[in-house]
């Protein structure tokens, strides 16, 4: 089972700037929905455990949009090296599917 | 790498809904486990960009039997084209994945 | 696409274990990041269906070192047969890929 549809996953710094990113995506096209929600992140960053408030961005795409979307997300984000990480919809609600394609592909055509 | 299970994503309007369909799934074996978690979710719909307060709804089932699951989460759900997407589980611990094959195969012998 | 990456996802019966859990993963450098959030989940144990309060660790990591990953969480874990899933990573911006990379691999180095 495979399909061309995703779910690509970014984290941003501030309520704020999750909301910009995921308002710009959907305006552009470039995502049908994108969900929000806080998290606690905890990573190494120069040899250093750290442990910050972060929000969660979950974005139904189409994964041979992700070139476009990466660069759109890159251009908005704050941070230098920001998690952009795509994992595949393999099945699915066919009129889901098709409402994603629908409102996403449309992107390829502006 | 590649199992037979996944994760499905579904997102509903209210937390009573979300945990009516989680219920549902759980007592009718077609999950072995859904967790909850409240998000906002941002997407077109008719050309408009909405922002709306949702529950995430992660369910831990057998790709297997993604068909009497779509069926069963569309008889209950109550938007016209909910969010229904599968991820699939490539590794997972053992005793784990065994738990959610025996737990949700015994749906098919019902 | 594919990667060698992706994400585990874990649960955790409080805060508590899954900062525990959380840190440990990665000054282990099996984990470049873990997200931590609360979720409530509904499942079956010994046929009767629960419902509780616990937390969602999101683990980014090479899959390459899902074996020692699964030991340490097993280790650290009060449940006898926690949830330990691996979902893949099929596309992700390369900085972030190499950083997780460079993070995860020197694990295997020590």
């Amino acid at each position: 089972m495979t399909t061309n549809y995703g779910i690509v996953l970014v984290t941003a710094g501030s309520q704020t700037e999750a909301e910009a990113i995921a308002f710009a995506l959907v305006e552009a096209k470039l995502a049908a929905c994108v969900s929000l929600s806080p998290i606690r992140s905890i990573y190494t960053w120069s040899d250093e455990v750290c442990s910050d408030e972060e929000w969660q961005l979950t974005i139904k795409t189409d994964l041979t949009q992700f070139e476009a979307l990466e660069a759109k997300i890159r251009q908005l984000h704050s941070y230098e090296v920001p998690e952009i990480i795509a994992l595949p919809i393999v099945a699915g609600s066919l009129p889901y599917l098709q409402w994603i394609g629908q409102t996403v592909n449309s992107h390829s055509l502006n």
